[in-house]
């Protein structure tokens, strides 16, 4: 019961329409752990500045951070960003890269042992380098963005042909497939070597691709959304998480790990930056994964044809 | 077990990346009833031209046309619409309403007494006449558009407060409440008076809120969606055919109904006009719905929370 995720930890400078926060615990691997130290044992592979005061928020939560690097005169990685009411947009005010420009991940022998890796989205060379390290790793996932699908596709192309799950969104798929239907997009992702395929549709949920199968699911119904910023890592974090705590990594358990996601992503968007997960129980995760049952169950009752007069 | 339907019925023609059609049945009166055929007894209450040369299609399945009037000297309606490969934005030609311009729905006393009605998408002032002509009737559901929206907004909310079931897409429940939140956009609708909200989401599914719970469910996974036109009229068939077979009209009838309705829908995309529906098997219908149950199926375990060490 050991996952393992690499990628960024950053401060985030987020405006909404309904407030605004500075510098705030952020960056893939953060929202991914936290996510899923409720369900597992995860560590993270990342790089962090002199300036980085959160290291306590991670051994709140029990995450590893041996493989946490602290460059003592660098800065951390800092995002700023804006979102108008269309909160499924955001717009980018600054990247500054700083300690991360440079990130060559490196994997303590122990983490090499982690039964499971998430490759959150950094430069797909890496990624790959990553999962080399792990020859004997049972389940690989991988995220990715329009910005390395566009500059650097075939190194891509090539990591994700030695994962097991990739997790992207709709226009991901699309721009990655140049296939606008997602459905044959999804087979042409899964032709390249994958054995599931995760599709995330923001409010309208997400859909789980197999070879053989189709999983789709709702978006948690909220009335309002605060923050979307981490959502889909904090969706990948449940996911992974869960799954870890798993023996079997089948289907069955990757259905339940989609839901499971989608309830730690809904809780997410629900306050600023990691505040609301921060808070969080498993009993309110589990109050959510029955309530998905609810929203989703109807009774399997063919209808008898009409007999024609 | 008395099914009737007001709206239009129409010659459409057709254009798509994957070839065009002229002239062929169409309107929401057709699609919708032919699609609920298979359910059960439906009536169509509507105006044709004197160029009208179908009604052996509807004889076929059933569908009765008592109330179908015919205006010898007069054309029956032509719409003409292009497809790009967004299927999902119809582009009008041309909009000839012909003898539907004057139409005003005559009903019979046999057509008075049935159990369940439909008003298709025309001016909710007919909408409502129609409605205040059946005080019996069991179950009323509506569907309207964004033309009824903007200009006879105060006449369309008025027709809601005495229906049960509104059947819109997205963008329409956006533009009816002004509110950017489907689920909050969703709970203002209910507030005026339905018993039960059905959002279409095209590709995404479809959502049934009623004042105590949400159901959503997927689309049926399409590699190909063929001619989009009609869909919602055929989805509307299939779920108020269904609920006409069914003696409670309650909300485990009402998801079922749901699911019936996409998988018409989803047959109705796959060709052009009616084609695909009309050498519908009830064996087919069947297959799909039980496709739907294997689609959004899982287990309800909840998770064991970690214990920290």
């Amino acid at each position: 019961m050991s996952l393992l995720v690499v990628g960024s930890v950053a401060y985030d400078s987020v405006e909404t329409p309904f407030g605004k926060c500075e510098k705030m615990l952020g960056g893939s691997a953060s929202h991914f752990s936290i996510s899923a130290s409720f369900f597992t044992d995860v560590s993270i592979v990342g790089v962090v500045g002199g300036d980085f005061e959160d290291a306590a928020v991670f051994e709140k939560y029990g995450i590893g951070t041996r493989d946490l690097e602290r460059i003592e005169d660098g800065k951390t990685f800092r995002w700023g960003g804006r979102y108008e009411y269309d909160l499924n947009v955001a717009h980018t005010l600054f990247t500054d890269l700083n300690v991360f420009a440079d990130f060559q991940p490196k994997l303590s022998d122990e983490s090499k042992r982690s039964r499971l890796l998430f490759l959150g989205n950094i430069q797909p060379d890496l990624q790959r380098g990553v999962r080399e390290q792990m020859p004997d790793v049972e389940l690989v996932a991988l995220d990715t963005m329009n910005l390395w699908i566009e500059h650097t596709r075939e190194s891509l192309l090539k990591t994700i042909s030695v994962v097991d799950v990739v997790i992207i969104n709709d226009a991901e798929a699309r721009q990655l497939t140049e296939i606008p239907n997602i459905i044959k997009a999804a087979r042409k992702i899964l032709s390249w070597g994958p054995r599931a395929l995760i599709i995330k549709r923001g409010e309208y949920g997400a859909a789980l691709f197999t070879p053989d199968n189709y999983f789709a699911i709702p978006a948690y119904p909220l009335e309002s959304v605060f923050d979307p910023t981490g959502a889909g890592d904090t969706f990948a974090g449940g996911f992974m998480g869960y799954l870890s705590s798993q023996d079997r990594l089948d289907e069955d358990a990757m259905r339940r790990a989609m839901i499971f996601g989608s309830v730690m992503a809904s809780f997410n968007v629900e306050e600023f930056g990691t505040e609301r997960i921060r808070r969080l129980t498993p009993g309110e995760i589990n109050d959510r994964f029955h309530a998905f049952k609810r929203m989703t169950h109807f009774d399997e009752i063919p209808f008898v044809a009409r007999t024609t007069s």
